[in-house]
């Protein structure tokens, strides 16, 4: 997402960053509870920072987007610079933000670190490895799939039904060629055949669960309870009959602790967790949020995709679950991609068209109804500003908003950082200070179907639901499992309010399909998945790695 | 190998580590020099230690074993005690360790840290993530093998014959169902259908790469040279020309710096890089040990397996290339093991058995004579005591070994750390005084089947070599490619000198049957197959992991 003569990397590297004590001790967190992962990366131990639980809650901002297209919308990039305009202002501020996973940035997207002058740095080292806490996921996900083939190879005293297994093994990388796999041949000292598949890490079960977990005894009980598959007489066959939690747990000890970075302005910002938000539940660990209120006055934090996704995920779940109270949203949005959602095409988004613009308007409307309406938030709009907007454009975007019920403020934090942010992070102080109350799209007690059916009329803005004959027999399972209850977990589109991808703007009078329904028992919550929804993407014609690259002195290049 | 009341991790709770930065001090390596991983754990920037390309080279010890056995050796155990005792003997020393893979570690083996008062820590960070390398290569290789597959997706511009693929794609588990799979199934969405496999991390050329690269820029030329497979006209096609070296090199530029821990009794420790020795080359890195030379008077290291395969690799393919000149060899037995050898059941090694020792004996005695008389290397015996030894037996061993030209000597470092393996230091230290020449088992010039029939008659003492159809048409290949003159490094079971497992002892005059020759350009060397052996191990009827568990204050228990 370049627009300047400067690479993100070129100008992260200007930037100088301070050691990550420093960062850590602007928000009350000493050396002591700091696990370092070189200068500029540690891992917080909050057993052992002073007078964490007697502290007071900050104040929770949520920044959510339009459906995003290919023009891009800059999510996190606002999120960061929200986080710096703050404490621009002089409030005590910090940022909590998903790490990003290698399919992405090997794939289509490019790195996950925001762009411009709002980066959260060291960016090479969060888009690659970071502290290894998506390895230990993905190395927890496989060692439980290798046990469950390992016992049906010796004799499977638990029965269990090799036609019926729903743990998949996992691999961070987009690589479509594993994602219908039969494995197991080659005779009968190799495994036992069956049909199989991989799915990106960032959708495993156990990445929700390391979100999801509040300390380590918790974590190793939600493991323990994950369901790995069937017997042939349709009993649920757990992680924990396969005793292989325990390991799952030793793997993941150090991946549950909250890491720590900053942004190029050296605001302290936590990168942890890291779900996809259309195949998963699209959060930063609850941890890394929890720790953030507590040490921060304004904790600025984002979901993934579009407010359908990512925030209602959010708010349904992670909320729900775990108290939190967010005062306020953001809902990004750029005049390029409503021009996408209005009928313009990728190569014309640069050019004026107010017509194409207040066509796709109703997307973003949508978006913000759903914060404002459903989910009882006060909400802002960021006007993600690119150097191809017009005034007219821009002009008619924010006179539309007020038109709706809803201020919208320009947004100028890629090209100049957190300065560029100031009215914005006024705005949403001011909203901020408003008596809030978090309502919820649908309840617990809802069954199935209804959960489903609530949040395609609500937040998608359907008119109702198909359910395949395979979904109907799931979800009449999973009631009679006693697994009614959760939340729901919908793995749908991104790029549509609906479940077709290519129904932009505001779709009506739309139907979604849903093809089957999955107990993620220790995470949980139902996994519902729609339309055509891959849990494993794969790489485009021209992958991004093809053009990254690094240098005989370490420095990295390619990862915009 | 648990012989007392205390685990090794109760052992390594109790011992107090010193801050990493004060371990480094004592070799000479400041603070700007260390890139931290906690306290206790850090990467090491070469090019920030002042003067080191200065300093003098310090005197290699290589530690060997006997043909394994399931009574335990303890190799890794007394090259940790040997540096330890060095240390007590008031000399510079360091040890130079492979990471474990997490295969063995969740398998049958348990971790890889040494044992008893003699281990390397933090031995659970050690054993499980350690600073992420292995991960690293994981993702490296499974980018690859991404690209690969998404090439001939869109089109296959180059040709890439599918059946003749040899890239595998790889994982840091166990999984013997993952060894033989179809991939690409599920409609023209999902890839192409062909037959493919995975091999364990340890086994992958991006490991031998990783640990055969003095620096970034020669490891990407590595990287680029990597043969991922044949067009049908029978052109390599190469890991450059899918241009994915860079992406690769990107990801394993921090894997490539060297690793420093410490010992209990806080000696310095590199533990960097894992190549199996059975299917891999089995050597740490080339970079860990050049920097320990240089760091310190004396230098422990240890090759995997027995003398046939690690250290034969060491020699072979590290020394030769890199010019490494080794002082000493030191060749770990066990009473017990050899008892094994001659013949005794594995729960009867506890027994005093003078003849089936003395029926195992020719099994250290040709290890020795390797080291000797192939190598031409000065040589000690470490006689790796058991509780069990009995006094008889532990005599009539140090005598045989005495008449045969080798002194052996009595290691307590297990039970006793540095402390029971002063004795061994001292004669250590007597040998590498000594003006020594390392020879090599081939020449580089040999023709490929000359130096595999050097390398059975000379280091394993059998009659020749058997090659198949499939070996023979490889081989007439590499030789047409110009790769005949790389070195070798054999695939081959560790259990016997032999390839048949079952061969305990010294067998004679048995063959050795080539099944196939690889050619691993990027590493450089030709990976030679014999017998059965699989580059993906399976996991066994009771995995370790079962017995693998972590508490809610973080300590883990089951790494035995």
């Amino acid at each position: 997402m370049r627009q300047m003569g400067k690479s993100d990397e070129e100008i992260a590297r200007e930037a100088g960053m301070l050691p990550i004590e420093e960062v850590a001790a602007k928000i009350g967190i000493g050396r002591q509870a700091l696990e370092l992962y070189g200068d500029y990366k540690a891992k917080i131990r909050e057993d052992r920072i002073e007078g964490l639980a007697g502290r007071r809650d900050g104040k929770l901002i949520l920044v959510t987007a339009i459906s995003p297209t290919p023009a891009g919308e800059g999510k996190t990039t606002v999120a960061i610079g929200l986080g710096d305009a703050l404490q621009r202002l002089g409030l005590k501020s910090a940022i909590v933000l998903r790490e990003p996973s290698l399919g992405p940035v090997f794939g289509r997207k490019g790195g996950a670190c925001g762009g411009g002058y709002a980066q959260v740095v060291p960016m090479e080292e969060i888009n690659l490895h970071f502290t290894g806490d998506i390895h230990a996921v993905g190395a927890a996900n496989n060692l439980l799939a290798a046990m469950i083939d390992n016992h049906i190879y010796f004799g499977n005293p638990l029965g269990i039904d090799p036609r019926r297994i729903t743990w998949k093994r996992a691999v961070d990388i987009n690589d479509r060629q594993l994602r219908s796999i039969v494995a197991g041949l080659g005779g009968n000292a190799n495994g036992v055949p069956r049909e199989d598949g991989f799915q990106i890490t960032a959708a495993s079960e156990v990445m929700a669960i390391l979100c999801l977990s509040e300390n380590l005894a918790e974590m190793k009980e939600r493991l323990k309870n994950i369901i790995v598959g069937y017997t042939r007489d349709g009993r649920p066959v757990t992680c924990g009959d396969l005793k292989a939690h325990g390991a799952m747990a030793a793997l993941l000890k150090d991946a549950l602790k909250p890491n720590l970075v900053q942004t190029l302005e050296h605001t302290p910002a936590f990168v942890h967790g890291g779900p996809f938000a259309n195949i998963a539940h699209g959060c930063s660990s609850i941890k890394a949020a929890r720790l953030a209120l507590k040490c921060a006055d304004y904790v600025v934090t984002e979901a993934g995709f579009g407010s359908d996704l990512g925030a209602e995920k959010f708010f349904d779940i992670n909320c729900r679950l775990f108290g939190l109270k967010p005062a306020a949203a953001v809902v990004v949005a750029t005049v390029r991609a409503l021009k996408m959602h209005g009928g313009a095409a990728l190569e014309d988004v640069g050019k004026e068209n107010l017509d194409a613009l207040a066509k796709g308007f109703p997307n973003l409307s949508k978006h913000v109804e759903n914060m404002q309406k459903v989910f009882g938030l006060p909400a802002v709009v960021a006007i993600n500003r690119f150097p191809s907007d017009s005034e007219a454009e821009l002009d008619w975007l924010a006179k539309k908003c007020e038109e709706t019920g809803v201020k919208a403020v320009r947004c100028e934090v890629w090209a100049k950082g957190g300065a560029g942010g100031e009215a914005l992070a006024r705005e949403a102080v001011k909203l901020a200070e408003r008596e809030s109350r978090l309502s919820y799209a649908y309840d617990l007690e809802d069954p199935i179907p209804v959960k489903i059916e609530k949040l395609v009329r609500r937040v998608y803005g359907g008119k109702g639901i198909e359910i395949t004959a395979q979904a109907e027999k799931a979800i009449e399972k999973l009631e009679r499992m006693g697994c009614g209850n959760l939340p729901i977990c919908v793995a749908k589109t991104p790029y549509s309010l609906s479940d077709d991808p290519k129904k932009l703007g505001r779709p009506a009078d739309f139907t979604v399909t849903v093809r089957d329904v999955k107990c993620s028992a220790g995470a949980g919550f139902l996994v519902v998945f729609t339309g055509d929804v891959q849990t494993m993407p794969g790489l485009p014609k021209k992958p991004a790695a093809e053009s990254i690259d690094v240098d005989g002195e370490g420095r990295i290049s390619g990862l915009f």
